[in-house]
């Protein structure tokens, strides 16, 4: 399965919303329904948004090359457009930032269809690399895991979160095909439960054994010993290493720490925002009540309740047990370990 | 609002399943319809079905008394079903317990009727006197909380759970009425979402502040100092101290902890099992995988996944910063409390 394609000028996304009932896609010929589908969470998981939304710019830049309107100023907007679309996640801004580079580096080229044609390369860069990527982590990260052990995911960090394989997810499948996983417990992750309908999905589709439980559950299945590690994704990690994920990881984090099992993050270098050192500075996107005070269409809480409904919580570092890249597995002092990955690699 | 009342041979129980789209109440003429109310949770809460079992007993006792079936041997088969219906609540055990007390004590009674008579004036005390226990264990929680606190609640411990006025909420109510409390965090409570549908609805209904939140945010709420305090009611509390509530209840705890909150629990004498030592003896009634796999009657989950659906977990001792009962406040070492409480109260 694979959460995005590009097939001559159309993105085609699998409706994530849709699933697991329904396997449906999306054809987006306009860079504006790719803004939508990612304010929808048609398209959602950090890496798979960043990608997403460098083939949007790449339909603006097709469609302005086409037409009328001044090429960079409206290009620029269109990409302005796309950043707005999430606050959290900073795959999104890396990848539009890479997009937008292009455009500086063909700032003497007259022609907008070869700028628009240097960008389809490079959003096709950016989902071929993040395939790559995807395949390291896993390998990096399946040696974590003792023989036999079971682990505890929250949301979705799997194939439909990224372009192919998953961060998490893909730790996962190579170490249960290493014969390192044998089960993993999947929160179901309110309030979208993208656990329930997106991480139990592929593992059923993997043939990998998954328990479902509600996020209310870790605690007791980590009480009863019944799983020996956690691992997530994450949507932005600072240069201190704290960890902005999908909201209920903190907790997550929490109860490993009290468990003394190991709560493992897997993100590649496009994930970390050295611009930030704490946490704190992390914009925690906000969503509509209705979210938590139903599901499906089925309304559950009475009129007259208020809500909070906050996407995202940040874990401190402090509760990390490590980092696992494409450039390896980074240890505690974190801090330490992502200057150094900045130092070697680069990045924002 | 009443959870059950008892009118001339009728127990009327509110459908709490019904909660809060629909206000419907189910008439039990049978004591076999109590029975599946019970199992169903169309009543539900540690008190309420030891109230509403009491009820039951009275229901099977003139029904015997009417017919033709030995009337001793048909009334222990009776309670022994009623005893049945849900293993980890331990005010079942100790209302029917009591209403069996009765029966000895009018073993050399010939006429059924007249056990029939007795057993009624038994359960209405029991109703009533719930009614009192309720009122002082509010008098004796509300003092615990600084003015203007907001307080994280998990499950429903209110007026539905119980005869009246609930055990948790009650002392909500009673510390909101004085100025302590200013706002409550209800977690929805997956999976059978009794914080969305119950407390936030019992909340809305006595105009008290409440934010509805999905199980998973309980622990970033309290990461942004948004809650002051945690409290919750109990199913079972050992001799030990250890408590077991609904599924949830023993992660809000390790989170309190974690953050320094109090975590209070609330609960009558009635729930205290002097008998067990420890909470690992505690059975953990485990429900339907549909309870998991779908929500509000719409399925969420791909077929193929497994399911672990414990509805109660235990939180130990060490996570509880108090306990709120009728006979005042017990505090660490819970275990030299909760025997004092016993010597001085009894207790099975």
């Amino acid at each position: 399965m694979r959460s995005l394609t590009w097939q001559q000028g159309c993105l085609r996304l699998l409706d994530q919303t849709a699933l697991p009932g329904r396997t449906e896609y999306i054809d987006c010929r306009d860079w504006r329904r790719v803004a939508e589908a990612i304010r929808k969470l048609e398209v959602r998981g950090a890496p798979a948004i960043g990608a997403a939304a460098a083939f949007g710019l790449v339909l603006a830049a097709r469609e302005l090359a086409a037409g009328p309107a001044e090429f960079r100023p409206a290009l620029l907007a269109a990409a302005g457009e796309l950043r707005a679309t999430r606050p959290t996640a900073v795959n999104l801004f890396w990848a539009l930032d890479r997009m937008l580079a292009v455009v500086g580096r063909h700032r003497d080229d007259t022609s907008p269809a070869a700028v628009a044609a240097a960008l389809e390369e490079e959003a096709m860069a950016i989902a071929r690399e993040d395939e790559v990527v995807n395949s390291r982590i896993a390998m990096s990260g399946a040696p974590l895991f003792s023989p036999g052990s079971a682990v505890l995911t929250h949301c979705n960090a799997g194939a439909l979160a990224t372009v192919a394989f998953g961060t998490a997810l893909g730790v996962i499948g190579e170490a249960w095909r290493q014969g390192r996983i044998s089960r993993v417990f999947a929160d179901e992750t309110r309030p979208l439960l993208q656990g329930a309908r997106l991480t139990a999905w592929e593992l059923v589709q993997e043939g990998i054994p998954v328990t479902l439980i509600t996020d209310s559950m870790a605690g007791w299945v980590m009480k009863l010993g019944l799983a020996q590690a956690a691992i997530v994704g994450a949507d932005r990690i600072t240069a201190g290493g704290d960890v902005a994920n999908k909201i209920g990881t903190y907790t997550v984090a929490v109860l490993a720490q009290r468990h003394g099992i190991p709560f493992y993050v897997a993100a590649p270098l496009s994930t970390f925002d050295f611009s930030l050192d704490s946490g704190d500075d992390i914009p925690i996107e906000e969503r509509h009540p209705a979210e938590v005070t139903g599901f499906g269409g089925v309304r559950t809480a009475p009129a007259g309740v208020d809500v909070f409904n906050p996407a995202f919580d940040v874990t401190p570092s402090e509760l990390v047990t490590a980092i696992i890249t494409e450039h390896g597995v980074l240890r505690p002092p974190l801090r330490v370990a992502i200057a150094a990955l900045r130092d070697k690699k680069g990045g924002r």
